[in-house]
């Protein structure tokens, strides 16, 4: 069976089990049911306690085995020292797969080092895929699956879209989603898949590639658990979707907080970043770069090599990104003669029809249009960055959007647009993404932005797949 | 005279005369009019105009020489080839100073150039100081003058606060107030100069030192008009105020789109940055980073060493501070052994006592006021990163925010705060930032938050007074 049909039972259950499951005010069990029944998870739940009675309205059943449907997924939240009874009890059943939220592992030292390999064994032996333990579990909008127990008053959740996000860490995971949700990313699956005992990164990376509602898998790690098995996946997954991963531990002082967070051995970082560079896999520097660069390869196409063309309405935001291209390593592009010819044709006399190409403070959109499709259409240019300065009362700014719309939609060369500013860039923003052109808050997030989409085509170039 | 006393008829003028006033539908002279009538300027407004009548209900003079009272700015909005004879009739009028709005002077070539160095002449003999031409001109809300005649639907302005910002760029200074405005960050005034013809950016360096609202001075340009002035006025304003430049053409690349933009020789960025760091000005390398840093240094003391504390309750975003702090060049405290020993007595079994200080995914605020207290009275520590993922239920968010802000009040070391997440992370910021404390949304901007007061503790020390 592969791993893709393995997993398809936790990523997309019909029937539920919550072991632990319980109405009790701020338990953990409570909190789950709640959200499940909250998102409105279509299928069937199961609320499994000892105590047995109701939960919810729902029959609250003692144990897995007292129940007569199939279990696809079971959810375990009891006290770790309960968990190897209660797995075993599920592989009885024929449980398919299971998140063991509870913490009390090895993360906790040698003892609960001896209890996770023995939960590991029965897994094993059972034949069933358990994610955890010591974790938050999953978040997946289209299966409606919300294990994330915070309170909802201050934890917003994305709504469906195309990223998947794999966590080590459960509480950055978290503030995450909560960061998509505010900023209208669209995810398709959230899992913090915490100490790995047997769904491992490498596991998920191999889900993913094959889940249709995923196109860009992106990650936060400090380290992985078994490199050897990375490598590997990653060399199947890299040439389907891109991975781009943000791994902690970057600098001494990161390494040794890592090993105290999760016990991961990030000292090797620059075997790390060779590794990533030799698979094509994407490497972000920040939260906030992981998402830039999420975006632009979730929906636009990859580019054919590093030569960017910037069209602008403002000079100093073109003298910035050009900046930034440079410093990115990617190269701001020698336009043919032929497209400056062009330009100097559609353009007034004291615009630039070098790159970047300056339209100047009181371009319109039709200015807007004419340089952006000289400059995909020149030779030399593999990816355009447009950069507006919205506040400018010579632009109309809906004209702008479908005129420019239609222009990246019709040709094949990547773009990514910078509108700085407030208000008035958040909403004209909100227009081109509507279309699915991503679009930043400055010119140098742009830039990063189109760094991913010429990495990616470097990575398929590699694979001989661009 | 003093310079602060030289432009302070410019930044805060008791009477205005607008010199190309109109009614006209989308006229320049329109939209100053209205601009100055909405921000309800408190003084008396001349509009001046040789079609002479009223203009928006204000008697409208043919020229200065007509106006009975005194003018201390007149604000000049006529065609280039005019602004001779007008700046003529200013001088003759006794008129303080002005702000040529007007372009078609340097900026276009030889003759353009021929006639700014007439009206320079004009106003030096006239002992006039002129703001522009070429440019926006001010916002200044204290004073209530608004220049920016971008449509309000689109261009949002900052209220006031104690931030001035330079501009050599006229597009992007108006995004920046537009930014400005939307992450509540208040300007005591906004400059955009221009071609600096007589008012250079060591001119407004000189006042702003001065000037009792402007607590730090930010800065973008792409070279600067006179390099030895720019020296000597900058040794002059380190001691007294921070000041951060986004200096663009960092590159070759930005460079070259720099001399086709304002004509700066930014060739010799590496010149610049020398310079910089021998005069203590602190260096932005984007426009985020511009603000980060200039916030920081509005509301927190600088640092007097780089060695720095974080203080979490999420393991994953203590890894990415600690590697941000060590690729900033500063580094990751090394607690004494006392306050260790005192951080094991309050924290759980499981925390991290070392640095950073992990207090787990269930800390409370007593848990965060204990290891913040400790961390900040730690003889190690120069300054504290206080992280919080506020999606965590254990956390009680008012009480947090009380309990900090009394402890970071009441010593001197500077703390800067992260709070990673959508509409809860921006809800518990405002009211640490309510309490003036610099709130960022990912560890690392927390980070180069503190750099900026590290920088500024540098640059004091050199001059002597740290």
């Amino acid at each position: 069976m592969s791993v893709y049909d393995e997993l398809k039972p936790l990523f997309s259950p019909k029937t539920i089990a919550v072991i632990g499951a319980s109405e009790k005010e701020g338990s953990l069990g409570r909190a789950i049911m709640n959200n499940l029944l909250s998102i409105k998870f279509p299928g069937k739940i199961y609320p499994i306690n000892v105590k047995g009675d109701t939960c919810f309205g729902l029959k609250m059943y003692r144990s897995v085995l007292d129940v007569d449907g199939k279990i696809d997924l079971a959810i375990i939240i009891i006290p770790a020292r309960a968990v190897p009874t209660v797995l075993e009890e599920c592989v009885k059943k024929g449980v398919k797969s299971a998140i063991i939220i509870s913490a009390g592992f090895s993360e906790t030292g040698e003892e609960g080092k001896k209890l996770e390999e023995k939960v590991l064994s029965i897994a094993r032996e059972g034949n069933i895929r358990v994610l955890g333990p010591n974790c938050l579990g999953i978040y997946n909008p289209r299966s409606k699956i919300d294990l994330i127990f915070n309170p909802p008053d201050r934890q917003q959740k994305p709504g469906p879209g195309k990223i998947a996000f794999l966590s080590q860490s459960g509480a950055f995971g978290a503030a995450i989603l909560d960061f998509m949700a505010e900023e209208n990313i669209g995810i398709s699956s959230f899992v913090s898949y915490g100490n790995a005992m047997d769904i491992t990164e490498s596991t998920l990376l191999e889900y993913f590639a094959e889940d249709p509602e995923t196109s860009v898998i992106t990650m936060y790690i400090e380290g992985v658990k078994d490199g050897r098995a990375f490598v590997e996946v990653a060399k199947r997954v890299v040439p389907k979707k891109p991975i781009i991963v943000l791994k902690a531990g970057r600098t001494e002082a990161g390494a040794r907080a890592a090993k105290s967070h999760t016990g991961s051995l990030a000292g090797a970082d620059a075997v790390y970043d060779a590794a990533f560079r030799q698979l094509g896999i994407i490497r972000a520097i920040s939260m906030d770069d992981l998402f830039i660069k999420a975006k632009a390869l979730s929906l636009q196409p990859p580019a054919k090599g590093d030569r960017i063309a910037i069209v602008t309405n403002g000079g100093g935001v073109g003298v910035m990104a050009s900046d930034a291209i440079e410093l990115e390593g990617m190269k701001v592009a020698e336009l043919s003669s032929e497209t400056i010819k062009k330009l100097k044709e559609v353009l007034p006399p004291h615009a630039s029809p070098y790159n970047p190409i300056d339209i100047l403070g009181d371009a319109d959109y039709i200015r807007y249009s004419n340089a952006t499709k000289l400059a995909l259409s020149d030779p030399n240019v593999d990816g355009v960055i447009v950069l507006i300065i919205p506040q400018s009362p010579a632009l109309e700014h809906q004209k702008l959007v479908e005129s420019l719309v239609d222009i990246i939609k019709s040709q094949e060369k990547p773009v990514t647009i910078a509108i700085p500013g407030g208000d008035i860039s958040k909403r004209v923003s909100e227009e081109f993404e509507k279309h699915e052109i991503p679009t930043y808050k400055t010119p140098e997030d742009a830039v990063m932005a189109m760094k991913a989409l010429v990495l990616y085509g470097y990575a398929l170039k590699k694979y001989g797949l661009l």
